[in-house]
């Protein structure tokens, strides 16, 4: 069971990865009451002090009074010469809270800068959970120095659990590069989800030394196919915030050019450890039992491309359909055509896995319609469409839309 | 029970209305077993000599043959000497069938011209249902003689009930002005309801005497607040459609200018009737429970308070919210952050009904739960969003998203 009582999603992993201790961070997790009593809720983390931070956040135009205060606060530079904090909570967003928000921000901000011994500007927040009721910020404060006392290399696994809203799972990825260097993830995510430049929660540490601009840009350049490439339900979060940190206490020469060898291979390992949390979160999607990749190859442009890819994925009919393993073809042939790109419908070819069931206008000649309803009983799909058009390519990935995501949504208040 | 066996609407209006005959307009149903067998499927149309006819249509690109086909035919004007008709099925949409497609639009065509003895360019035809099957237009073809021969000015409710799909109810409303002119109309729609320039099918008619080019600017002006103004699951199909007849045989002078008092009169009674009907589709909304209005305001421009209307009453979380009773306004603060319109978090004002829930970024002082949970339970919902930023608005109509959506689309191959 998850923590909202909600059984386990069928597209979990088998268990809770083995994430690798990185030298210089320590996290510390408690229950402090914000919502429900007995649950871990809140999570501090510490960053070594000479490290670098670098950060993504939603863009809406209604985020939370954290998203504000960790913006402003980067705005003034990514170095933590005297280290710096996270410190997260559950159960309540702090979002559409007024000038109060940032007086609560304000509030525990204080509070960790005073235990932990650092300058409020390196104190970073994330809330998440329900929207529009005022955070009651001293049961956080109330146990900041518990926290400060617990704080401890191997406590990622409960952090990433702390975390956690309607997730049935807690989610995680690393990579361990040739030179030794480590990098070691978690994030939280199920509703409300369709990112915009930045994602649901997201922590990500490594032992690599990276000054912070480049480190921000090796985070920014991983956005656009990982979190940014996913969406559950087209709803976008007003929290939605991604924190990377590099504490430098690890194996590896310092990187000051991605484009390096070492530059190039830290940043693959990222991505790929960006893109397993983005995958984790789609397989947690609220009521999801189909994983399901949509690949746009044939667009105009890359802007085209993005739009057919998350018409189809974010379409109730597509979802709907592939909830019921129907290999209702036609329904993408709508969202493509709703999706206000250039698409010639005599051009379009749409094929499910390896089989082609539509290509130039019309159902493939040696459609089968049994081997297609086959394939859709598979729990990971592929769905590709060529547009026919030019060279632009879109791959995203999404899940399907059932009667559990009603149960959460109608029932929940998030 | 609707066609497809589906319980109906706890929305629908008590009973068909009663239409008023429009002299010069005769319908015909009968069932031609184009996907299912023994029920009513084609409707035929006649439209006698000296009317004119408008139209709109999707902008989908994708749209089916049908639609391509009328807009090439009305292309050459709106004027119908000889009469005019309209040929419509449900069963199969004709959609995304290739060259295929414009091959059964011509055989049906040329069918309908024979037995009315009408130039087949006035031949206008309308396909839903499945998309990317065969239209089996033998079927069509073989019982347009009889068609023909039943074709009667009273036959309008037989013919509101031929064009359903998964409608639960059939549609049809009308007007009387005060000079006796009538007008009348019937549609269908359900699901994959986002209508973009146009409708899911609508067909009106009019006994008044307009010429062609006025008449399509009557019915394009009363689209954005009308049809273009509901949503179900925003999902645009590949053939809305809407046709608009005056066969000029009523009571009423011509009209030729629509800003005299009785050109202002036939718009107002014309866009009324519009409005009507296209409730009517939100009503049957695939598995809604609730018809909910968004009424946006203070937005800097028009096309901001479009996006944010759009962005809440598209918005999985609001629909399953309001399906749950739910006065979750913190989801329509997500919403309009969302929507990529201007908006400024503390100038926010939020209303359920009456009931000011949010203002100035937080919520109300005098904010009620208890008092909003039980407006909630109510049918028929208004949510009003006032931005505070300038003097744009738009109002939409949506429904809420339930299980019945999943139901109906999880298993039903639209």
């Amino acid at each position: 069971m998850g923590k909202a009582g909600l059984p386990v999603s069928p597209l979990a992993p088998a268990r809770f990865p083995d994430l690798p201790v990185i030298a210089g961070v320590d996290f510390a997790s408690a229950a402090a009451g914000i919502k429900y009593q007995g649950r871990s809720d809140v999570t501090l983390i510490r960053i070594a002090p000479g490290s670098t931070v670098a950060g993504a956040f939603t863009r809406s135009s209604t985020r939370a009074a954290c998203i504000l205060d960790n913006q402003a606060k980067l705005a003034q530079g990514g170095d933590a010469p005297d280290g710096a904090a996270i410190l997260i909570n559950s159960g309540n967003a702090n979002a559409f809270t007024g000038a109060r928000g940032q007086q609560s921000v304000d509030a525990v901000c204080a509070a960790v800068a005073g235990a932990l011994d650092l300058p409020q500007g390196r104190v970073f927040t994330s809330s998440t959970g329900v929207i529009g009721e005022p955070l009651p910020h001293e049961r956080i404060v109330a146990i900041v120095g518990d926290l400060a006392r617990d704080l401890d290399a191997g406590g990622v696994a409960d952090a990433a659990r702390a975390i956690m809203t309607t997730d049935t799972f807690p989610k995680g990825a690393s990579a361990i590069l040739a030179d030794g260097t480590r990098i070691a993830g978690i994030a939280k995510g199920s509703g409300m989800i369709a990112p915009d430049m930045a994602t649901m929660l997201v922590y990500l540490f490594t032992d690599a030394t990276v000054p912070a601009a480049v480190l921000q840009q090796a985070l920014s350049s991983g956005l656009d196919a990982t979190f940014n490439a996913i969406t559950v339900d087209s709803d976008t979060s007003t929290s939605d915030a991604l924190i990377l940190a590099a504490t430098g206490q690890g194996a590896g020469a310092p990187i000051t050019d991605l484009d390096s060898d070492a530059g190039r291979d830290f940043v693959t390992a990222l991505h790929g450890v960006m893109r397993d949390l983005a995958h984790q979160v789609v397989r947690d999607g609220e009521g999801a039992t189909k994983f399901v990749e949509i690949a746009v190859t044939g667009a105009a442009d890359a802007a085209d491309a993005h739009r057919v890819a998350m018409a189809i994925a974010n379409s109730p009919l597509v979802k709907t359909a592939i909830a019921g393993q129907d290999a209702n073809w036609g329904r993408i042939v709508a969202a493509v055509g709703k999706s206000g790109a250039r698409a010639d419908r005599d051009r379009l070819c749409i094929a499910f896995g390896d089989m082609v069931v539509a290509r130039d206008g019309w159902r493939d000649p040696d459609y089968d319609e049994a081997a297609a309803s086959a394939y859709m009983r598979n729990q990971d799909l592929r769905i590709a469409v060529d547009l026919g058009l030019g060279d632009a390519a879109r791959t995203v990935w999404t899940c399907d839309l059932t009667h559990g995501y009603i149960d959460i949504n109608a029932d929940y208040r998030s």
